[in-house]
């Protein structure tokens, strides 16, 4: 018995914060864990500046909710809904992610949370756990599960280490290169095909 | 971060042997654990039963389908997925609960799974691990959500007991006296209040 687990950004979403910085036009934000690698100042930072621009989490939602899925996402996953079990493990926060959710049909998502004053500010985050994506892969092994994992970056490698097989969707060239162990696709009709595959009920 | 884990027979969809039963004529296909206290017996008498009765798969599927989830059930479970994550908990099988997870937009269900012939017919059962819904409630935990769960009868009560608030749903007399320390309800808007009642972000 199979669970699919999705990372949500790039792989079903863009890029929240990049897409948000674009659309906005505030570049700061377009500031990443590759300029700075302290997760926490870097969130900080971003929250900063929201508050700056007096941005509340309904303009924000609104422009996420404007960018939608990407194209061919929601088919993809209602399609895969159909026949596996599917859990989106992600390190966005249930109130970015909700529009999006939305429009993919609220398919079950893992992820993080914001704390929102009564006037739509946002006030602080609260990461759920540290690593949780693979935590989420181990405690579905307990569950019995065969768990076959899906994403595209640096910190959806330990998940897809942990799950039976791991694939890149959409990955830069140096992570392909870096974990030759996961098969690496572009199309979701190739990400379906790697993820029949890796199914001990439809693989065979 | 809350989870809100549902049963699904009794809960979201009829009871299915029962229904079953009663739509196709067979009543030896009433019997249930209460009848025949040991489960594996039990599933063997049905299994020979649909093989005597010519019924592969797609028969049972096509009677499951015509039964459809309770009354308000589609309503209920989706506005719950618009504040809530939300993961069925059942001891029925993906390919019995198939067709009414269509008829409720295929939320995320963690249940056991049937071996089926190349020609339909159900030759075997597996269940995924036993008390599972109790060890699915563990695992969350681990994974630090608050756990909310609701149930109807006697197998979803360790289930209850497990997550932060058990809720019981049209349970029986028998169940509600037996276990008062959980809030009893029968309708799904009292469940929806008693669910928001035992949410932290909602609950205040």
């Amino acid at each position: 018995m199979e669970i699919v687990c999705l990372d949500l950004e790039g792989v079903l979403i863009p890029e929240i914060w990049i897409n948000f910085a674009e659309r906005t036009g505030i570049a700061e934000l377009r500031r990443t864990t590759r300029d700075e690698p302290d997760y926490d100042v870097l969130m900080r930072q971003r929250l900063e500046i929201l508050d700056r621009s007096k941005l509340t989490l309904n303009d924000i939602q609104a422009v996420i909710n404007d960018m939608g899925p990407l194209e061919g996402a929601r088919n993809f996953v209602n399609s895969l809904r159909e026949r596996f079990q599917v859990v989106i493990l992600s390190d966005t926060f249930y109130e970015f992610a909700e529009p999006m959710m939305r429009q993919l049909d609220w398919p079950t998502l893992f992820c993080h949370r914001l704390e929102v004053d009564n006037d739509g500010r946002i006030a602080n985050y609260r990461l759920r756990m540290p690593d949780h994506k693979r935590e989420a892969v181990k405690a579905f092994h307990e569950l019995k599960f065969h768990v076959i994992a899906a994403g595209d970056s640096y910190n959806d490698t330990s998940m897809l280490k942990e799950a039976d097989q791991g694939i890149l969707f959409k990955a830069p060239a140096n992570v392909i290169e870096e974990f030759p162990q996961f098969p690496a696709v572009e199309r979701y009709e190739e990400l379906m095909a790697q993820i029949e595959k890796a199914s001990p009920r439809f693989g065979k």
